[in-house]
C-alpha cells in the first residue's frame, strides 16, 4: 500500500494532505505562515484529535522560525500569544491543547542564548512520533479483544488520516485484520463532513480490507440484523470517569450497541485523557457551521433562511462503553477507578 | 399558508410535484403514459406510503384511458398486467399493493358495457379522499397524546407531500402546533435522499412551525441533552404484531428513545397495516442504488469501485414503540390484540 502521510514537516514549513479535498483529489497544502497552521485546523484542512495535535506542534515551531531577530522576551511573549490562539482553533480534542501545553513547556525552559526554533521542532516531531507508536501499541492491544471472523462497525475517520499515524479504531481495525480476526468492516458516511465516505473508505481501500459503505441511519438496522459483532470508535476526549467526546453520532452507536448486547469499544491514546474534567458534561461541544448541513458543495439543499444546528461531537457517558483501548493498556468499568490506575501507573 | 398539493388529476392526466427537484424548483411532471406512473415511483418523483398510493390509483385510472378501444376481455387483461407490474415499482410499502388491489377488484366488478375508465378515475379519487380524511383523524386522535409545549424529534417526511393529504407523523405535528401543544420540532436531514431538509423543512417553514434540522446522527446527542419530548415517524408497512417498516434510520430513533424514557410514536393510516404478515422479518426491505450514497448531484463523494449498500427501510420491533395512532383509534402494547381489534371493530 502507499503510505498515507497526511503531515509533513519539510524543515521550514508543514506540508498538509488537504482533507476536505479527498477522495477527488490528493493535494497538500504547503503552509509557512504560522496564523495559516490555526486557520487550516478551524477549516479542518487537517481533521481527527491526534492528528490536530501533531499539526498544533508543528505550528509553534513554524510560529518559533518568524521570532528569530526578536529578543528572548519578545520572542517568548509572541510565541505564548501564538499558543493561546493556536489552542482555541477547536475546542473539543484535548490533544490540541496537550500538545499545545508540551510546546509552551518547552518554551519556558529555554535559556536566552537556546534555539528556539530548533528545541521546538525537535518535541513537535517527537510528538509525531510518540503518536506513531501509540498508535502501534492500540493495535497491538485491541487487536486482540476482536473475535476471530468478525465484522465490524466504525464511524467517522479514525485512520492514519486522523493520527499522522497508524490509526486509533482504524488501526485496530486494520491490525485486526491483517491477524486474520476481522473479515468485513462497515463503515458510517459520517454526516456532515462524509469523513466515512470520504476518507476511511479511501484508506480501507488502499490498505485492502473489505469494507461497506452505509449511511449513518443504517446502523441499527445492521445491529440489529445481526450483521455486527463489535463497533470501534476513536475518541476526541476522555473525561476522568470515562465519558467519550467524539464525532456525532458516536452516541447513537454505543446506546444501540449496548441495548442490543454488541461489544461497543473506543480507542483512544491516554493523551487523549482530560483528568481535569471530571465527567463529560463539562466538555465544550463545538457547533459549526450549519451551512455544513444546508448545503453540499456550496448548493443549498433545504429552503432559505431555516434553522439548523450543526453539533460536531456528542458525549457517550462510560456505562455505555465496554473498553476503552488506550496505548498504556485496556481499561473496563468502573473507569473511574481503571483511568486514574492508568495515569498512575500506566 | 399555501396549500401542498403534490398529486392532481387533471381528468385526462396526471401532474406529480417533482420532488426530487424541491426545495429549490417547484415543478409539476405532466404524466400521460401509463408506465410513466411506474417509472416516477421506482424513481420518486412522488414518494410516502399514502401517496404512492394515491398515484397508483390515478396510474390504473390513466391505463384504463389507453384501453378504450380494446374488447372489454383484451382491455381487462390488458389492465390486470399493467397493476402487476405498477405493483412492483417499489416493494415495502404496503398502501401500493392494497390501492392496487382495490382497482383490480373494480376492474373485476365490472360489466362489459359499463366505462372501465369512469368507475376506475372515481376509485383513484376516493382513495385520495380517504386519504385526506384519515390524516385529519390521525391528526385530532394523536395531537392529544402530545404534552403542552412538547418539543418533538421527526424523522423524513410525513406531511403532505408524503400522503397529498394533511399528513401522518407531520399532520399531528402540525395540528398540535396549532393546539399549542408543540413549541418546536426537530427535523433530521435523513440521508440518502435528504427528505428531511428538502420536504420537511420546506413544508414546516411554509406552515410556520417552528423547526431545526439537525443530520440524523445527532438524535442521541439531542434526546440524552434533554431536549426531546417524544418521538413521532410514519410507516410504510406495519405487521399484525406492530412491528413497523419505516424510513432506514426509524429503528435508531426508536431504540435510543426507548432507551432514555422517551415516547415513541408511529402515525399510520390502517391502509399501512399489513394483517397478511405475522412479524417485521417477513417484510422486504428495499435496497436502492448505492449511487444515492456515493455520490451527490451526480459528483461522486467516495472512492471509486467501493462497496455500498443502500437500505432504503428498517424494520422497529413493537416492543419499541408506545403507541401507533391510526385513522381509526391509538393501539398499544400488546399489539398482536389491538391492532386485531382494530381490524375487527375499529
Amino acid at each position: 500500500m502507499d503510505s498515507i502521510s497526511p503531515i509533513l514537516w519539510t524543515g521550514d514549513s508543514l506540508r498538509l494532505l488537504d482533507q476536505r479535498k479527498l477522495p477527488g483529489e490528493e493535494i497538500y497544502v504547503e503552509i509557512s505562515e504560522p496564523e495559516e497552521v490555526i486557520r487550516a485546523i478551524a477549516d479542518m484542512v487537517v481533521r481527527g484529535a491526534p492528528a490536530i495535535g501533531v499539526t498544533a506542534g508543528f505550528g509553534v515551531a513554524l510560529a518559533s522560525q518568524t521570532v528569530i531577530n526578536k529578543s528572548h522576551e519578545e520572542a517568548v511573549a509572541y510565541m505564548k500569544e501564538f499558543c493561546s490562539l493556536l489552542g482555541k482553533s477547536r475546542p473539543t480534542a484535548v490533544n490540541l491543547i496537550t500538545v499545545v501545553d508540551r510546546m509552551l513547556k518547552v518554551i519556558d525552559k529555554l535559556m536566552p542564548y537556546e534555539s528556539m526554533s530548533q528545541a521546538l521542532i525537535k518535541e513537535a516531531d517527537n510528538v509525531q512520533n510518540e503518536t506513531l507508536v501509540s498508535d502501534m501499541n492500540m493495535a497491538e492491544l485491541g487487536s486482540k479483544l476482536i473475535d476471530i471472523d468478525s465484522t465490524v462497525l466504525t464511524h467517522c475517520n479514525t485512520g492514519p488520516l486522523a493520527t499522522s499515524g497508524y490509526g486509533t479504531a482504524l488501526g485496530v481495525i486494520r491490525r485486526a485484520w491483517e491477524l486474520g480476526r476481522i473479515k468485513h468492516v462497515f463503515a458510517t458516511e459520517t454526516r456532515p463532513w462524509f469523513q466515512g465516505s470520504r476518507l476511511t473508505m479511501w484508506e480501507l481501500k488502499r490498505l485492502g480490507v473489505p469494507a461497506t459503505l452505509v449511511v449513518d441511519s443504517a446502523i441499527g438496522h445492521l445491529m440489529n440484523q445481526g450483521y455486527i459483532d463489535c463497533v470501534l470508535v476513536g475518541a476526541d476526549r476522555i473525561t476522568a470517569n470515562g465519558d467519550v467526546a467524539n464525532k456525532i453520532g458516536t452516541l447513537n452507536l454505543a446506546i444501540i450497541a449496548n441495548s442490543l448486547g454488541i461489544p461497543f469499544f473506543v480507542v483512544a491514546p491516554v493523551t487523549t485523557l482530560d483528568s481535569q474534567l471530571l465527567e463529560g458534561t463539562e466538555i465544550h461541544i463545538e457547533e459549526r457551521d450549519p451551512r455544513e448541513i444546508t448545503e453540499l458543495f456550496g448548493e443549498s439543499i433545504s429552503p432559505p433562511e431555516i434553522d439548523s444546528i450543526n453539533f460536531a461531537f456528542d458525549v457517550t457517558p462510560n456505562d455505555y462503553i465496554d473498553a476503552i483501548i488506550t496505548d498504556l493498556g485496556i481499561v473496563k468499568k468502573p473507569y473511574i477507578n481503571s483511568i486514574k490506575d492508568l495515569n498512575e501507573y500506566g
